[in-house]
């Protein structure tokens, strides 16, 4: 078996912490007693809270990443089919993981103070989320199945809000409701292929 | 002038640090020295830090009600516009608290553990907000502005939750970005009335 390196058995065991307690109540010596290291490993791995919280960001999108990759760089689906996939493939995952919202969304609402090496880790982590959802979005246009306006960045970071606004209402609802009410929307109006009208002129 | 008792005071500074820290790291020593009390006194006014997080909630929650009330009520405008004007207003009210996000949604999304009695507060709110908002789309749905799917109920649900998210994306973003693109999307789509279609048989 490969061995575990403290920095990531810190990682590991902390990413659970704040997944179960959000960020600002995990402690340091609690995510040191979670990783069974004493409280000053911690600050040999990481310069301070907020730069394990960037740490805990990038392992966290990173396990995201390969599921985004595969659905939506799909081509053998149409754009809006690619993105209506995606979301039931996230909502799938937040049903095993009951309550725990999104980590992103979650330090994104606990990021009041929190230092610039957070805050741009969050900041470029949704800059890459983004970036394949306005493509689909954009050829989803290209292709006459969505309007052209909004433009397709617009649409995609209103989508991406949106998620995060029903991700976080689950932690109240405690059902996937807030999802199942987001998809309904989204696919059935916002991001729903247009009708495909017959070109008459006006008479 | 008014005597404002210790209740109030633990409140009224206890928002603010709320407000300004979020929920989880706001401790309870903090919010008494801001209020200029011993922490013993927090306790007998409070059962517990999450009692205390279901009064801020009803106070901060009781502030926006009037605005809500007077705008979404005001029946010399047709439904739509009144939402669009309710938003308006809301957006410039987030405009002079910079940074802060809306406290309900930050309490939703740091709400992992919370105590039933925070929880059903948050729930209770969203509901008491949701209710007119879900009044102007059925409004506007009878008047034919609006197509009558997805039901009222649930487009309200997904534009509040949609909002919340525009709302915790400005605490990361440092500025009204998320906002006005979710102005953007929900008043010239989800929400825009529906061009009036002259009434033409199929041929």
């Amino acid at each position: 078996m490969a061995r575990v390196s403290k920095k990531s058995e810190i990682v590991e065991q902390g990413l659970q912490v704040v997944l179960k307690q959000g960020f600002a109540q995990a402690g340091v010596q609690e995510i040191a007693d979670a990783a069974g290291v004493p409280k000053g490993s911690f600050y040999n791995h990481f310069a301070s809270k907020d730069a394990f919280g960037a740490e805990i960001v990038d392992v966290y999108f990173g396990r995201m990443r390969p599921i985004m990759a595969e659905l939506l760089g799909d081509k053998s689906r149409p754009p809006l089919a690619r993105l209506e996939v995606y979301f039931d493939a996230i909502v799938s995952y937040a049903r095993d993981r009951s309550g725990q919202g999104c980590m992103i969304g979650t330090l994104c609402a606990e990021a009041n103070g929190a230092a610039d090496v957070l805050r741009d880790k969050l900041n470029g982590v949704l800059d890459e989320w983004r970036a394949p959802v306005t493509a689909c979005i954009a050829e989803a246009q290209a292709r006459g199945d969505l309007a052209p306006s909004p433009d397709a960045d617009t649409l995609a970071r209103f989508v991406i809000d949106a998620w995060q606004g029903a991700m976080i209402r689950t932690k109240v609802s405690r059902d996937l409701e807030p999802l199942e009410t987001f998809k309904r929307v989204v696919f059935g109006g916002v991001l729903a292929p247009a009708k495909r009208r017959a070109a008459r002129p006006p008479t």
